[in-house]
């Protein structure tokens, strides 16, 4: 199964080789090659010839395939002579089909999961050398001096890289894609057009309130905060066995009931968070998919501790926490409770930039000069700040290398030879010796154990250095999404006077405009302090935990090497 | 000026280079090519013809040539064409006359202190693939984090060894050389038979005593130790500023009065211990000569502390510090007073061999079978030790490349990192900012001082385990020559029977040499003693000067981690 849920309308995708063109915006347009379909509502589906020519075809002209064995594309759409061989060697993806599970299935429809969809491989918005998770977490470094998990995850990695080569992954492609369309002929489709110029905004919604707090428009935080624990990874099967997945225990603060989750229902909640909420509110990306090693004890606990990052990410959000979805997520009591809401959240057509319209700031209306000072101001940070963040990644990876490496390997050296030399003055046959020889003895012990601390440490400290920074690089990446959807709302404010002139829209029209361009504003004001208040607990405590780690780690080797120390003889 | 006091009788080598064959052995003969002279007393002298051919020649058949402009060797001895060209380019010594000094002479009787001499070059006994001084101590490390200065000794120190190729420098051909000559036609003429068969031993020289002690034969110690500063090391000069020297002042702690030796003196000592007691006691070499930078601080700062460490090796040594060339060093009065003790130990007679018969155990004879058994005990542990030594000098060279390259680099970044990250925190725009920056900035200072203290540390520690090992290096690589002679020694003796039967030897000097041998056994048992306790006093100081080091560079850096993890704000 995809995360499509079964009775939802979907299009079979017959070549799963897709490029996904420009930035990974929740709403960028996708193509898809030699097929694309994309359900604009209203009867329409958008879709590509074999001549390369977009076009809306009435839905009614396509050949719906069911979405479990949809392997058969409809005849019209689907020319390529490689669809049929798209399993085959030169296939960049077909070293990505053959997973863990053996299944080397192409139906995109019911592929297993962990098959990778390329969200980590998504473009870097920042054109940033390194992979959006090149950081691993804690491999089995410990204690183990052999080769480095590290650098075999790292090899790996790269070399899946060098497989894709330059197409890039689209994850929307498997997808029912629901795409905001303008109702004008002459705007991009993918502006927020949609909501600036709509006649009527949703009623009886939820509605999100902002605040003028302290440090400027701030969103409504509930009294007590969501959160919630991901934890008692348990496999299971289905199919006769013949599917195998991780079942991870999810228990919401609120209800203290737990609830049981795979990794693809989490990428379901990710895909509707996107959809629903992505315009107005940067949802990071979850942890990576994996190709091989899913079962792996280390890797279901490393997943784990990144799925409880990105829940609490969530929780912590306002918006995100109080959402309908996120709530079924967390609360649903029984299969059939999910199976509806599940049903219910995929048909939810308050997505995309009409997300704004259900948002309320309490306050005047603001200036839009001084709100797009504001905006580039956070853009310029932003993107400093990844700078920062990957120098840390960066370097970390580095000292990782350094720590689980050759450092312990010198420190049992350096212990080693202490060792051999205690062994030898033990040949001597001089008298006397005992005291010095037990000495150095321990002394070398001491230093073999500093090796074994020095290799384990950086999962005590360093890995969660890494983890932040490594969340943070994903969180930055949305950023200049959410910026480019609020920048286009302004400049098409701008863009008032030009409009009502040419009569594309009505002076009326352009003042809602104005208005309803101030909501975003808010919102993207909101948003910016939201993520100013997390970074700076969020890094507070991880940098203390950090130290405190880091000093502990200090000073018991010195502790070690003080006990070493006394066993030698006062002269 | 060569180590050789003008007014002794020398002999001038035309052609500078020099093999010595096998062992670097106090006494091995050395034969210098072209032309070799050895003045073995009673007006012989050994030389070798243009033929190779090696004989004894009358000192009155040589032409002996003032010491300080013997540019011209005696007609017939010196055959060679390249005599005349030796200063030319193909010469593997032409690189080493041009010194720092700038001399290019060829000179020898007058070339200047610094002059490569060999002695650092000399022949590993144990096929070590080291340098036996390859740790170079306190180099420019602390705080530059630049290219170390480490790597760059090393690298000139290899490309000397590769000019040298594989012709091995000779320090004794710049001396006057005296090799003890067996009066037995048919016994080698380095071997102990000098002694063992000596009609009539040294009368009225000071004696030696060996007493039983708890742990077997030991030396008689002094009640009060002598010991020695050497500091203060200044620059002089002579011929109007042409020749300039480093001068150290030596204080012994028996006059407490300052005596001025340069580091040609230190080396004419040496040759005068080596000469006088070599046989009997390993005299370890001094600290390497160099080619260049003679007078750079570091290096004379490390060739200070290096000669403090040989000259208080050789306080410690009962004989040698009682020995009267050893005293003359410490307490000569003034400038007549050195001439004549300098004059009087070149003459010294009782010298190689010749030492044991002012040896006195004041105990029975011992049996041979039981001391050889001990003596191949001692050369198992003394192989045995010099490859453990010879270990932890090589683990210790690369922890100290690592601690004052790479690894401080590492911290230097991380902290860097930290402060980058900090100032894109500062520029946020946002609120209540100023904590988590200060905080951050702070953390990333302290990891810089820790980078600075990583990269100082290892002279603080390291650096004296290593200088401990190398000098251990050095004294072991003597023990084999020490061995090699006893057990000629022991073998002589076990052929005393077949001596006497073939009138080689009377039956009364078999029971002498028996006799004697007890003697040399009874040295050997009383250095290897000697060596024990020196060694088990010299790795327990060691060991805990670095360990104490260690836990307080560890202590520091937890400080200074707590210190920063203060800065944060408790959540």
């Amino acid at each position: 199964m995809s995360s499509v849920n079964s009775d939802a309308i979907s299009l079979a995708l017959v070549e799963p080789r897709c490029v996904s063109r420009g930035n990974p915006s929740p709403r960028s347009s996708v193509l898809c090659s030699p097929t694309v379909f994309q359900n604009i509502g209203g009867g329409w589906i958008e879709a590509q010839n074999s001549r390369g020519e977009v076009g809306l075809v009435p839905e009614d002209y396509l050949e719906v395939s069911p979405p479990s064995n949809s392997r058969v594309p409809p005849p019209p759409l689907c020319p390529s002579p490689s669809q049929q061989t798209s399993n085959g060697g030169g296939d960049p993806w077909s070293a990505w089909n053959t997973d863990a599970t053996g299944g080397a299935s192409n139906n995109w429809a019911s592929k297993p999961e962990g098959t990778q969809t390329g969200r980590s491989a998504a473009p870097d918005p920042w054109g940033a050398q390194s992979h959006p998770q090149a950081y691993q977490g804690p491999g089995k470094t410990g204690g183990n001096l052999g080769p480095e998990p590290w650098t075999l995850w790292w090899t790996a990695n790269q070399s899946n890289r060098a497989i894709l080569g330059g197409s890039r992954v689209c994850s929307n492609c498997q997808t029912f894609v629901r795409l905001p369309l303008s109702r004008f002929p002459g705007f991009s489709k993918s502006g927020p057009e949609l909501y600036l110029l709509a006649k009527q905004l949703v009623k009886g919604s939820q509605k999100l309130s902002i605040y003028m707090g302290e440090v400027g428009p701030v969103w409504s935080y509930p009294d007590n905060q969501l959160d919630c624990v991901v934890a008692d990874p348990k496999k299971g099967s289905k199919m006769y066995g013949l599917k195998s997945y991780i079942e991870y225990q999810v228990t919401p603060n609120t209800t203290n009931r737990p609830v049981n989750h795979r990794y693809k229902h989490f990428d379901w909640l990710y895909e509707r968070l996107l959809d629903k909420l992505g315009s107005a509110i940067p949802i990071p990306s979850l942890p990576d998919k994996q190709v091989t090693g899913r079962f792996e004890e280390e890797f279901i606990k490393m997943r784990m501790e990144r799925l409880q990052g990105w829940m609490t990410r969530m929780c912590r959000h306002p918006v995100v926490s109080s959402s309908e979805v996120f709530q079924l997520f967390l609360t649903y009591k029984d299969e059939k409770d999910w199976k509806t809401g599940k049903r219910k959240a995929e048909k939810d057509e308050t997505v995309g930039v009409m997300i704004f319209a259900t948002i309320e700031p309490e306050a005047p209306d603001l200036d839009p000069i001084e709100v797009e000072q504001k905006c580039d101001q956070f853009s310029r940070f932003t993107k400093a700040m990844d700078d920062g963040v990957k120098e840390i990644l960066t370097v970390g990876q580095e000292h990782w290398k350094r720590c689980t490496g050759p450092l312990p390997k010198e420190y049992q050296r350096i212990g080693k030879a202490f060792q051999n030399l205690s062994s030898v003055f033990n040949s001597s046959g001089y008298q006397g010796e005992a005291t010095l020889t037990d000495a150095m003895t321990a002394a070398g012990k001491t230093y073999e154990e500093i090796a074994l601390m020095v290799a384990e440490q950086p999962r005590k400290d360093l890995h969660f250095l890494m983890e932040t920074n490594n969340e943070y690089k994903g969180l930055l990446g949305c950023f200049p999404d959410t910026l480019a959807v609020h920048k286009a709302g302004i400049e098409k404010v701008k863009e008032g006077d030009k409009l009502v002139a040419t009569s594309k829209i009505t002076p009326q029209e352009k003042v809602t405009m104005a208005k309803r361009v101030s909501t975003m504003s808010y919102t993207l004001q909101a948003e910016m302090n939201h993520f100013h208040s997390n970074r700076i607990y969020d890094y507070n405590r991880v940098m203390q935990l950090y130290l405190e780690e880091q000093a502990k780690f200090y000073e018991t080797i010195a502790e070690k090497l003080r006990q070493a120390h006394a066993q030698f003889t006062t002269m």
